[in-house]
């Protein structure tokens, strides 16, 4: 791997990869539709709610609809996931953004960072069109396709080997990382519960049935998306509450 | 049971308990002391981090330790654990100022509450000495503890009397229960993560061991000390680790 | 004031008081409409958003109204407001679980705690008709009214004589305050921002135009009006935008 | 401005520049030493802590210390502060982790993002010594220095080229953004109460009295500075409690 940034006498034969995708994985949880039941019926019945904790939820999907459609957000804050994610930095700037959520992510300060960068997918609408607050994208041309590429891989190849020039010199990680592109990749565990979840998705996935549609960036919704397809799993009656109220969050 | 309270025509015959004690009943969780292990570990070692899920965290009682001392919070609160809670209403009041934790309770609005009250135990200290910001608690004499199982008895029976009353007369629940007193006793579900619990343990136990003591109202501390003894055994090394650092939450 | 209480030998001739409403001040505010203007424009002019700080917001309700449709809430972080309110602990219990706004109350441990309570006013409903999930309160007879007056007070009158019992027996505040009903007024400080004054207002009001409307106990919506009375003074831009936009907080 | 880059016919004539500072504006508070005593006051004396809004605090320092070493941290909630803050992208990618503190950003998804970059200024130590948990910071050589300034510049007019080539090619901001590197610089409002100031402040400055040191980036902890600054002018008597009471949050 060649480009013009070797003439600066830099060493531009570092293997560099380019990713399109997202990793969302569950590495631990405990969540499930019971959780909402139990929770929802200390309300009514305090102590024998406790039978809930172990019972079908099935039988009880009114009961989530009602919750979810009054808004009584707190009984879905006892059903917990982590999950361990790997994003392009822009990713995790807006990520971060949710506040009712836990992070631990790698750092570069006490690691050297990997050379492994975002590129959009033959599949990323490239074009922007309409206004301020009414934005659609659409499709790129094949040479702007070809644009993004290219542009992404020189920057890359160039960033990444300022960086290791540094790090070969001496300096500090910290400050050698500053050259690094926002597509670099970067991965974290991430614990939230099915209310934040809720909120995530409401915000950061562009859904026909939503009520309040938003208009995520593509990326943050590749992992939204990977986010609900693991929650749904985990808790189908409850998310089929969430859509069937027009994806409000409680 | 009956009391002076009969002369003005209520029913004081009305079955009411007194208890002198809390029940914290661990419901579920997900919590172990290699959360913190790979949690701490992605920071420095990215995607290899994975491997410590199902690590033997005792090889890294050390990495715990330091993470206390340093003060990273962050990676203790990928461990959850939710709890089923009876306690009167004057703990919950302290209870629920604490903001990082998830709450259900029963509702004095949708269903009757029970006849069920705290009464100082035997043990309970009575007698509040020093000034402002210094007290410290001695035990009562046997005539103060008399007047106080007295005193207590006499109210609760009277405002469930009164709390029956009118409820018989039709009045709403939510209106009636303004009668009841705050020694009455509630439960809730309440999930809370390790970092949540180390900061609710350094402000509601009062230990030796503390570099920064704190003076919690005995009731509350008895509900910390059974969240402490159910939290150790999820996560001994952790729990080790906050006790040897000054139960200082991180 | 006597009562059948006196046949206990307690003091039932302390003076108690009984209010039906409750107290909101607003002690001290940064809180504008040109506060939600600078901060949504940081997102499109950068630096040039400072000349906002001093600007005119009326110019800029299109965009307040947009932020508020597409639920970009976190303009509406930088408004903040700081209020002294009196009301009953039943009250209070429900408001302390808003956990995105800041609280300090007057503290039964450290205090005696005033004999002022609650008692409902003559406009308050007294009866819940319906079924779960669905009820409506509709007035009381004449004779429920009498019941829940005299009911009320008989309990606070035996509550504070017994209150004053432990006390004057040297028993501490903090035990003696068990017996106290929940109808007892406590004051405190509350600072919340715009955003969570908007969550709360959806919680805690129930108005016709709402797009999803709460059932909030009368007593913490009495609070909740005055706390939109002074709020929609200080931000009325806002606060237009929010009743125009069905009450849903950003 | 030329460089090798050039040879890839992409436009590197664009003017850039280079920070090495970050600016901090107070743009409007309401905190004063006051708040606290009024907002502790509540607990022991109700309502006639309204007196204190008004009153000299200075006669409180002792009040205020005292509250700071107990660690009663809710009276310090009521004082809040708004500032506007340019920092690199890696700054905020750590600041954004406090969560008790309200932002809105400048966004590449809305605007051009200028060609403004951080670079390390000549007393930024370069070079890190010591092992993992235990590194120091010390000066690089001249050598150094100029490896990292001539890294930092191509490494930014690549990438600041590449990204408009891709914007003259019609693609979308929120793709182009991607190549540009964590050092460009970004602004934000920031809204935070005093106590989301202290665990900032206790977390992202390294001072010889901190009772529990921190190691923050150099990059942070010069933001971390310019917050203490204005706040320790609007609160000198926490500020002085704080400092005197070892950096602890309380």
């Amino acid at each position: 791997m060649t480009s013009q940034a070797s003439d600066a006498g830099i060493n531009t034969d570092i293997e560099v990869s380019f990713r399109s995708d997202v990793t969302v994985e569950l590495v631990k949880h405990s969540a499930a539709d019971s959780d909402v039941v139990f929770a929802a019926r200390v309300s009514t019945m305090g102590e024998r709610s406790l039978a809930d904790i172990e019972a079908d939820a099935s039988e009880n999907a009114g009961l989530i609809k009602f919750l979810m459609r009054e808004r009584h957000g707190s009984p879905f804050e006892h059903s917990v996931m982590t999950f361990y994610v790997q994003a392009p930095i822009f990713v995790w700037r807006e990520h971060m953004r949710h506040r009712m959520t836990s992070y631990n992510e790698e750092s570069g300060r006490y690691r050297v960072l990997d050379p492994i960068f975002y590129t959009p997918g033959a599949d990323r609408n490239l074009v922007q069109v309409g206004k301020a607050g009414a934005y659609e994208f659409v499709p790129g041309t094949a040479e702007q396709y070809e644009v993004v590429q290219d542009a992404v891989r020189e920057a890359a190849i160039t960033a990444y080997a300022q960086y290791r020039r540094m790090l070969d010199a001496g300096v500090a990680r910290e400050v050698a990382r500053g050259v690094l592109p926002v597509s670099t990749y970067s991965s974290a565990y991430v614990t939230m519960n099915a209310r934040a979840m809720m909120n995530f998705l409401s915000l950061r996935r562009k859904a026909p049935e939503s009520a309040y549609p938003s208009y995520p960036q593509r990326e943050i919704e590749m992992v939204a998306e990977k986010y609900e397809q693991a929650w749904s799993a985990l808790m189908p009656i409850t998310h089929a509450a969430f859509v069937a109220g027009g994806r409000v969050a409680p």
